[in-house]
């Protein structure tokens, strides 16, 4: 048990396999419920998720926002309903695993799935829930020829020191707020800064929009309306043109060490889209009456899960996470029989597996 | 708006046809939770239930039960999932039609359907969401060739004046409370009685049991042990004698009158069964992901739906009326695209058709 109960610490636990039997990917409203639905079922259950608290998104983006369409509420905010989750959840001491990605997920001889995340913790698991909602938000990537060559060393989507661009020639495409702001932080230091945006206005802080158009008229940036990327020229990685189109006007390149494409995010599936999953537009088709994947042992359920009609609602996340608890114990156990009872008659049960 | 607040009276409308868009069948917690969704998607309703009061069996059996997997909370009185549903549906002022049964609904040349309660109240409606849970409880029959013609003369199931059964030969089948209960009742005023029962000991009260045994003991009740009925006799409904089993001694008849068969309730559809819908073990089959049954504009959700895996979970039920509000809009109105909208961007519209 107080194994179960220490907070997470992936130093301690580095070199040592964690067993379980049910491994929850998304620690959201419906990756909690999981824990609930698999606690009635009398199942313990090891949480992971990539960010340093639980509640997903419903913590991390909009925890002061209401929720009307949760039953029996007529108004939650989305950390409300997180805190009840974690308070319904706590019979179960389920262990969480914060601030690491699921890496990869290799099935055994013994069925038994073997997980590794991004801090190098290893786990065993039975089975496999993803709850992982909109599954990881990951910068939007121009569709260029041979783009991955240049990323990291020409191309980046993030910056993390300023300083390396000094002296630079930079192209900026994009006309949100991220490229406006780092045309103005960046004009200062780099040694050309172009813009690539495929309209002719911004739709960022009018403030700083009405700084760049200053910078544009005195000829401090230059500024490529109508213009989309087309191609990337250079060797081994460094970047020396950037050919952009004009909607009227055609091709043209520009001299350029450094691109800063900033599209906004996408979601995305990360390594979860390699594991043999049947997916549908980036989610993970399921049955949506067991939860069942087409990798035995592997379920899904909330905004992360698709089937015909499917409504990314909570309480279908949560509803999901029942059917899964469900089929789940018969899986993980196919020679007992199970009752199914209400919580009414049955209570909580203390006795995890 | 008035109208929808005047509280039920069939009189008042007796002639009158209600006209909706959406009608709902049983004002349990799935029903009312279903005129919440339902109001989301911009759509009034019209709920009928044979109670007198809404809330269905967590009002009516289990009042003071805890629940303790409705998401979000711990534990949660039966009541109090009731009365906070009945909060989060004000908004939409649904219109209630208690102490009243659905008996027939017939699909109109238009599409609609044409729906009649017990009370002679008729309803014309686009759509109808059946969420009856088990439908209705109705006492065990026994299998008995045309019991039928008896029933309500010579056969009970159940007694409103003990006194019509004074100097009757009774025969009571059945051991359980209401069998012993009322064989100390009836015995002091029938002008004999016999208890028919498959064993040889009863399942009640003990203090009953016990009484009963010396009634037996002094020959003031007759009690044949490890029998069944098998037949009845009489004419126009007039029962003369009631023929049963013994598993070894084989058959015999008994004097009787009148006939109690005290074998429990059972859940049944009622005159829902003879619509035509496909149905499985008293429930109505329907597809999971939008809750449509086999006839056109009729929905079920709830312990009254079945489909493969089904559970019987209330959250189940609510995520299935989920579905079918967003499956009956587009239903409604064919030509129209309506958008998915989470309820933290749309909010509680209160504007309804």
């Amino acid at each position: 048990m107080s194994q179960q109960k220490k907070s997470p610490d992936p130093f301690s636990t580095f070199n040592e396999t964690i067993e379980t039997k049910v491994f929850i990917i998304g620690a959201g409203p419906v990756g909690l419920f999981a824990v609930f639905m698999c606690g009635m079922a009398g199942l313990r259950c090891c949480v992971v998720d990539s960010l340093p608290h639980i509640g997903g998104q419903c913590q991390a983006l909009y925890p002061e926002k209401s929720i009307y369409d949760i039953p029996c509420f007529p108004d939650i905010l989305a950390k409300d309903v997180v805190s009840r989750l974690s308070e319904q959840i706590k019979p179960f001491s389920p262990r969480f695993c914060l601030e690491q990605q699921v890496q990869s997920a290799t099935q055994q001889e013994d069925g038994r799935w073997h997980v590794r995340t991004s801090t190098g913790q290893n786990f065993l698991t039975n089975s496999i829930i993803v709850c992982a909602g909109s599954g990881s938000f990951v910068p939007k990537r121009p569709p260029l020829h041979e783009i991955e060559t240049f990323e990291g060393k020409s191309v980046f989507y993030s910056i993390k020191n300023k300083k390396d661009l000094s002296g630079q020639n930079v192209v900026i495409a994009g006309g949100g707020d991220s490229a406006v702001d780092w045309a103005l932080l960046l004009q200062p230091i780099a040694k050309s800064l172009h813009i690539v945006h495929r309209r002719d206005r911004f739709t960022a802080q009018e403030h700083s929009v009405q700084q760049l158009k200053q910078h544009i008229d005195q000829g401090h940036i230059t500024f490529h309306p109508f213009c989309q990327l087309q191609d990337l020229h250079g060797q081994n990685g460094l970047l020396e043109h950037v050919g952009i189109v004009h909607k009227e006007q055609g091709y043209r390149t520009i001299k350029s060490d450094i691109l800063l494409p900033f599209f906004g995010l996408q979601s995305d599936l990360g390594p979860l889209g390699q594991w043999g999953l049947n997916i549908a537009n980036q989610r993970i088709c399921i049955d949506p009456t067991t939860g069942t994947t087409n990798k035995p042992g592997i379920y899904a359920a909330g905004d992360i899960a698709t089937y015909p009609h499917k409504l990314k609602l909570i309480m279908t996340g949560f509803a999901e996470v029942a059917q899964i608890a469900h089929h789940l114990k018969n899986y993980l156990f196919p020679d007992r029989f199970f009752a199914f009872k209400h919580s009414t008659s049955s209570g909580i049960t203390k006795d995890l597996i």
